[in-house]
């Protein structure tokens, strides 16, 4: 597989599992054990490792959407991401490093249109093994003034 | 031509004569006969197959645009279109299949600038004949909220 | 260097020096002499040569910078890009003359986010030395009404 268009194909099917509300196949993209971490950035640059989001493995990412699923306590909403520009900082050992800017707007169910978080996705990809997965997902948000509401996935 | 960059100008061609209001040149984007739609995410997803605008060849497309220019009954307004990620799905029989994320804002004559539609570009291009053209542009609207003044196309 | 890879290589640097606060970096990616414009696509169209913000040269680019991290009146805010599509309308005699839409939200320093400017950024790209540079970048604004509070260049 080209390099570059493995990094973009999987960066694309992250953004529609999540958007098309696909979330159970969303843990699949993401390698075992892994590191998915939604953090502002001002918390990522203080070298912070907590933030308001986190999962170690496939099985923790699963419990999310199983929580989402059963919960349903938030009142529904879906997200559109759109991303770019990418870089393809390194890729060294079989591990590409990879940055892109997203914004992602949310669409609540009576329709409102809202700008939601904007930020980079801060990747370490797996390019050994097809199709390519996150090793690492480091979500940093330019906010800090996280919503309330952040149930789905970033 | 090399597939994935004849279907990123396509997509590409098609924002920039919406939004650089070059809209006589629009419908020539278009197989004809050809089918565009405009219609909310959710009755894409129920299966129906009117929305709130639609055209099945060249000559629908373009009457919309000589209405644009004649009517003139809304207060002036230009889009800006951004895009990505793009995902050509399939490509079989000379037809290829192609998701594409966008995010449209829109800017009042007075300058006001708001977001104002994001949703999915569902595309089945033809990839045989040069330059490429969409047989189907199924623009889906996150929102069932379409705003009155949808008049320019998406 | 694959040209369509080293433009979309430029046009993410640039991005990046802005959004990630490395503005000292920014000015290097001009050829020196250069033309940096900032002005509504309105006035654009008009022929205005004058704008909002203007450079010839990486020194009065970094002049800009300079006068951002001393004066400091300004409320602390970050900006972050995202762009797409963008097309290479032409390369000939080692310029490439690219159009890339954008977006840019602005996040202030309380977290407060905001859809900030759109618009299309028209690019006189040296492709013969590398790494790229621009010869010349028209930040074409689609509002007239640009904000008071723009320091940071866009």
């Amino acid at each position: 597989m080209n390099a570059q268009s493995g990094v973009h194909d999987l960066i694309a099917e992250y953004c529609e599992c999540i958007d098309e509300d696909r979330l159970e196949a969303w843990p699949e993209l993401f390698a075992d054990p892994c590191r998915y971490l939604v953090i502002s950035r001002a918390n990522h640059e203080a070298g912070l490792r907590q933030g308001v989001m986190y999962a170690a493995s496939r099985g923790m990412l699963l419990d999310r959407v199983f929580s989402i699923r059963r919960a349903n306590i938030f009142e529904p909403h879906r997200y559109r991401h759109v991303v770019g520009p990418t870089r393809i900082k390194s890729a060294d050992q079989g591990v590409a490093v990879v940055h892109t800017h997203f914004l992602c707007v949310r669409i609540m169910h009576d329709g409102a249109t809202s700008l939601f978080a904007s930020g980079r996705y801060l990747d370490q990809i797996d390019v050994i093994t097809t199709p390519y997965r996150f090793k690492e997902r480091i979500v940093a948000l330019d906010s800090d003034k996280i919503d309330t509401l952040l149930a789905i996935p970033l």
